[in-house]
C-alpha cells in the first residue's frame, strides 16, 4: 500500500492533546476468522470525527486471562478504551469479570439493570432464564448503559482512563457509540481535533495517482497526506491538527486545492464518499433519475446504486443479465451484436447502458459486462471490462482491465460504471 | 452476542500443542476506519484450517516505534505472527525497519530481489524511482517472498518464532498466504489439527436456536459449540482438536447429528457456506436456473446468487425494481395489486417471484419486497419484509421482520429469500 506520512502520536497543538484510544475486540468468532472487525473500523471512524487518536486495535477471544491482560495493557497505554464483545448471557461472556479483575475491583450487580433485563422479556412474554442477571454484574463503580437488544453495556473510569465495553452485535453497538460513549469523550476531549477530508480518484491507479502529487505529499506535516486503494478507486485523505474545525479545516482547504489542481477531472467532487452517493447527490441535484443493466456485477451496482438512504428519489432499479438469454430476451440486445462482437464487448456495454435507460425510463443508463473469473469466457481473458454510460441520446463506452480475485474484478466494474456515470453528467 | 464454550489454548492432545499466531495488521487507513481489517480475517479463518491457534489480532499505525513495540510483544507470546501492509516504497512504510529493530537485526540489501523489482517497471515500460529500492531491504537472515503485484514480502524465524511479513493489498497478501505461509506452518504445525463444522441456521432466531440446543451446548468440551449471529442467519460452530483431521471428523460428526436432529430443517444441509451458494448447489445438482426480482433489496440478491464461481450454471438474472412504476412497467405487477395491498405485501412478493421465473424462464423465482428505513413506506413501518419464492406453479410468501440498520434490513430480506427457496426446492 502507498501510504503518505503520518502525524507523530504526541504532536502538541498548542498545548493540546488528542486523547489516545485503543478499540478492544473480544470474541473467538473474530480469531477464528468467521466475521471481519467491522465494529474496530466503526468506532474507529466516529472516534476520528471527534479527534480522538485511535493508535491500537486488538482482538482476544472468550478467554479470561487474555481479556484481563488485554484490559491491562489497553487501560496502561491509552486514555480511551473502547471494547466490544462478551456481554451476553453465556458462560463464555465475560467482558464484565476480566474489566473488573484488570482493575481490581469486584462485581456488584446492579438491581436497577437487573429490572430492566426482567421487563425486557416480560414485554416479550417470554420466561428470563435466571443465567441472563449476570448481565447485571458489573465491575463496581461502573456506570450502566441501558440496553439496545438485552445485553447492557457500561463504562467506568479509573487513573485517568476511561473503559467502555459494549456488546458485539453491530447495531447494539452503534446505538450506544452515538449515545454514550462520543458524548462522554467529546466533555473530556480537551481542544485538539483532527479532522481529514478526502479526495477520491478514480480512473488513474494508484501509482499513477502517487506520481502526479508525490513531491506534494512529501512536503507535508500538517495537514498530512495518505493514500488507499481498493477495488478501482483511491482515495487520497489530507488530516490536520487543530486546535478548532475551522482551523483545521483552513489547513486542509489549501492543500487540497493544489492536490485536486493536479489530479483534474479524476478527483471526484465532494467529500469523496461511496461512489454511488455521490453519483446520487448529483442526480438528486438535477432532478435526474437512472437505472442499471448488469451481467458480471450481477446486482451489485444496483445494490450500490440503492445503498443511501432516500435512493428512491433517483434510482429505478437494474436489470441483471447474467445469462446469453436474458441479455436477448430481457434487455433486448439484438443478434447483430451477441453473435457478432458478443456479450462481453464494447457493442454489448452500450447496448445495455441504452436498454437501462430505455426500459426505466431513466435519464442515465449504466451498464457492466465482462468477465470475474476464475475461467474465461466468451474468448476473453478473466479481468476483461466494459462499462457504459448513456444520456440524453449520448453514450460513453469504458474498456477497463480488472485485476485480483472475481470479488476484487466485480467492484472494480461497479466503480468504472459509476465513474462513467459521474463524468457524463458532469460534462452535460 | 450468544457464545459457546471455547477451548483453553493449551489444550494439549497426546502431546501436540497446537502454533499459538498472532495477526499484526500496519496502517493507519485501519485505525481511521476507512477500511475494515478483513486481512485479519481471512489470515485467521486460513491459520484456523491448518490447525494454527489465532490468539490476538492486534492493528498499529505507520509508526516505526509502536511497529516495533508490538512486534516484539507479538514474537515473545506467539510462534507465528503474520504481519500485513507497510511493505511499499514511501518514506511510511517501515516494516521491514521495525521488524529489524526489534529482531535486532541490521537490514540489508536483497540484490536479487532488487533485480526482480527493476524488472517489474522495465515490462511495465516505465522508470523506476530509486526509491523503489528500499523494499529490497530485509532484516538479515530473512527469506524473502516474491512479489505478486509490486511489493516482496518476507519471512524470518528467531528464538522458536517465525515472523511473515505480507503486503496490505489483499490479493498479493491471499496469494502470499497460499503459496508461503500456509505450506510453511503445515511443515512446523506438529500433530495437532483444529477443524471446525458449521451447521447454518436459517428461520429460527439466535435465541430460539440456543434454547433448543443449550443442553448439547453445556456438556461439550471436545468438539466445543458456539454460535455466531448476522443478517438473519445464525451459524453453529463445531470445533473439535485433535491429532488429526479424520479423529476431528470423528469427534465431531455424532455432536453434528445431535445438533441437526434438534434443529430440523432450520439447519441447511451442508458445510454452512453462504446460503447463495449452497441454494446453487442444489439447484445445479438438479440442473435447474433461478432469476429473482428484487426491491428493497437493490440487486444484493442476485449479487449473492452470482457471487460463487460458476454461477452461470444456474443463475439468469435478477429484475430489480426500486420504483413503483419499474414494478409495473418492467416487472409487470398489476394494478390490483400496486393500488391494492401496495407494493409492500404478500401479494406483491408473491407477484414479483412469478414475474421473476417468467421473464428469465427460470425454474425458481424469488423475490424481495419491503422497508430498509429510515424512513416508512408505503404505510408500513421500517423492518417490514415479504419474500417469495415461485417454483412449478408453487408460489409461497413469508413475512419475516427486519431489525437494525438500513444495512441489515436489507441482509435479513436476502437471507431469507434465499431460505426460502432452498425450502421449496428441498420439498419438491
Amino acid at each position: 500500500m502507498v501510504g503518505g506520512r503520518v502525524l507523530p502520536t504526541d504532536t502538541t497543538i498548542q498545548g493540546a492533546r488528542a486523547l489516545r484510544a485503543e478499540i478492544l475486540g473480544v470474541g473467538t468468532e473474530l480469531l477464528l476468522g468467521q466475521i471481519a472487525n467491522t465494529n474496530a473500523q466503526r468506532i474507529s471512524s466516529a472516534l476520528a470525527s471527534i479527534g480522538v487518536d485511535v493508535l491500537w486495535h486488538t482482538v482476544v477471544g472468550d478467554n479470561l486471562e487474555r481479556i484481563e491482560a488485554a484490559v491491562t495493557t489497553a487501560h496502561s497505554r491509552a486514555e480511551a478504551v473502547v471494547m466490544t464483545g462478551g456481554l451476553g448471557p453465556t458462560p463464555d461472556d465475560i467482558t464484565a469479570e476480566a474489566v473488573a479483575n484488570a482493575l481490581r475491583r469486584p462485581l456488584d450487580r446492579d438491581e436497577r439493570l437487573a429490572a430492566t433485563i426482567r421487563s425486557i422479556f416480560e414485554d416479550l412474554g417470554r420466561v428470563m432464564p435466571e443465567e441472563n442477571l449476570k448481565q447485571a454484574d458489573l465491575p463496581r463503580g461502573a456506570t450502566p448503559i441501558e440496553p439496545e437488544g438485552t445485553a447492557p453495556g457500561f463504562y467506568m473510569e479509573q487513573a485517568g482512563s476511561i473503559v467502555f465495553a459494549l456488546p458485539g452485535v453491530p447495531w447494539e453497538m452503534e446505538a450506544m457509540l452515538v449515545k454514550t460513549v462520543l458524548p462522554v469523550l467529546q466533555r473530556r476531549g480537551g481542544d485538539s481535533v483532527t479532522l481529514s477530508r478526502h479526495i477520491l480518484v478514480v480512473g488513474l491507479g494508484e501509482s499513477h495517482t502517487h506520481e502526479k502529487i508525490k513531491d506534494l505529499v512529501a512536503g507535508q506535516t500538517n495537514p498530512t497526506i495518505a493514500f488507499l486503494a481498493s477495488g478501482g478507486q483511491v482515495r487520497v485523505r489530507v488530516t490536520a491538527k487543530a486546535t478548532s474545525e475551522q482551523e483545521a479545516l483552513a489547513l486542509i482547504a489549501p492543500v487540497e486545492a493544489g492536490l485536486r489542481e493536479r489530479l483534474g477531472a479524476s478527483a471526484v467532487q465532494g467529500e469523496g464518499g461511496p461512489l454511488g452517493e455521490i453519483l446520487g447527490q448529483l442526480l438528486r441535484a438535477r432532478g435526474s433519475t437512472v437505472a442499471a443493466a448488469e451481467s458480471l456485477t450481477g446486482g451489485l451496482l444496483g445494490a450500490e446504486l440503492s445503498r443511501a438512504p432516500g435512493a428512491s428519489d433517483y434510482f429505478l432499479g437494474s436489470l441483471v443479465c447474467y445469462s446469453a438469454e436474458s441479455k436477448r430476451e430481457v434487455a433486448g440486445l439484438s443478434e447483430a451484436v451477441l453473435g457478432g462482437p458478443g456479450p462481453v464487448s464494447e457493442q454489448a456495454a452500450r447496448a445495455l447502458a441504452e436498454a437501462a435507460a430505455r426500459k426505466y425510463g431513466a435519464d442515465l443508463g449504466l451498464s457492466t459486462t465482462g468477465v470475474a473469473g476464475p475461467d474465461e469466457h466468451d474468448g476473453k481473458p478473466v479481468g476483461t471490462i466494459f462499462v457504459g454510460a448513456a444520456l440524453g441520446g449520448r453514450t460513453e463506452v469504458r474498456k477497463v482491465r480488472g485485476y485480483g480475485d472475481r470479488s476484487n474484478v466485480r467492484a472494480i466494474a461497479v466503480t468504472a460504471a459509476l465513474d462513467l456515470g459521474r463524468r457524463l453528467l458532469d460534462q452535460s
